[in-house]
């Protein structure tokens, strides 16, 4: 099985950074944009992407693009820190559907972790857009 | 609680980096290392840390310093993928205590996942020290 595929840029990220698809975006500059991942394991859950890259995952990525997302994805979870004063950030990516892999456009997970609230599932509960726009607000202030 | 804190320099990377405590490597350049996991969540599951930083994880790293490094672990990532032929690949980063950081120096962990062998606990179950070198031979080739 390959950990890489073609990149098809009818996937949802593509469609977010073409604005086809709304986001609720936290961050946006000429190589990145950070969102409220829909499907969040804590309160926070923020997505960091490329804007210009056609990289399905780290692995069939450029080194210097990688290197250039690397420093966005620090500023978000600085930012998720800050607004959230979380007790942890856990930083995850996946590469491969068995790795936990849901959309094959490169992405970070910026996960804030708070004692005594377990991580929940990997794209499992879909929550209330209302509150991802609050955490949202408080995220954008931050940076 | 400061997700972060003082660096300092006896913690168990730091004395991999001066040889003061022997690691199974299995990459080393000017600006990295990376090394077997003792307490592997899969088999193959390395760590990359930077030689010459003195953050103690991606928070308080300089950005320039985390795009260097983040070319090392795709390095590395795309060496162990070759090696041990997974499913998939996940990159974890973990910063504050509660999120599992248990090194106060910035590493990103490369964990293999193979499709029936679900990843073992964080800071679990003990490698044996045969068993690591013949991964790590297998990983050092595949460069």
């Amino acid at each position: 099985m390959s950990l890489t595929a073609q990149y098809d840029d009818t996937n949802i990220f593509a469609k977010f950074i073409r604005c086809e698809l709304p986001a609720i975006k936290v961050f946006e500059d000429d190589d990145a944009i950070a969102f409220m991942d829909i499907f969040p394991q804590s309160d926070g859950h923020t997505l960091v992407i490329p804007k210009k890259i056609r990289a399905t995952n780290l692995l069939d990525a450029d080194p210097a693009d990688l290197s250039i997302l690397i420093a966005r994805v620090q500023r978000v979870a600085k930012s998720v820190a800050k607004a959230l004063n979380p007790d942890g950030v856990r930083i995850m990516q996946f590469n491969g559907t068995p790795a936990g892999q849901t959309v094959f456009h490169l992405h970070f997970h910026v996960i804030p972790i708070f004692e005594g609230a377990p991580m929940k599932r990997h794209a499992g509960e879909k929550a209330d857009p209302a509150d991802l726009q609050l955490l949202a607000e408080k995220i954008r202030a931050a940076f």
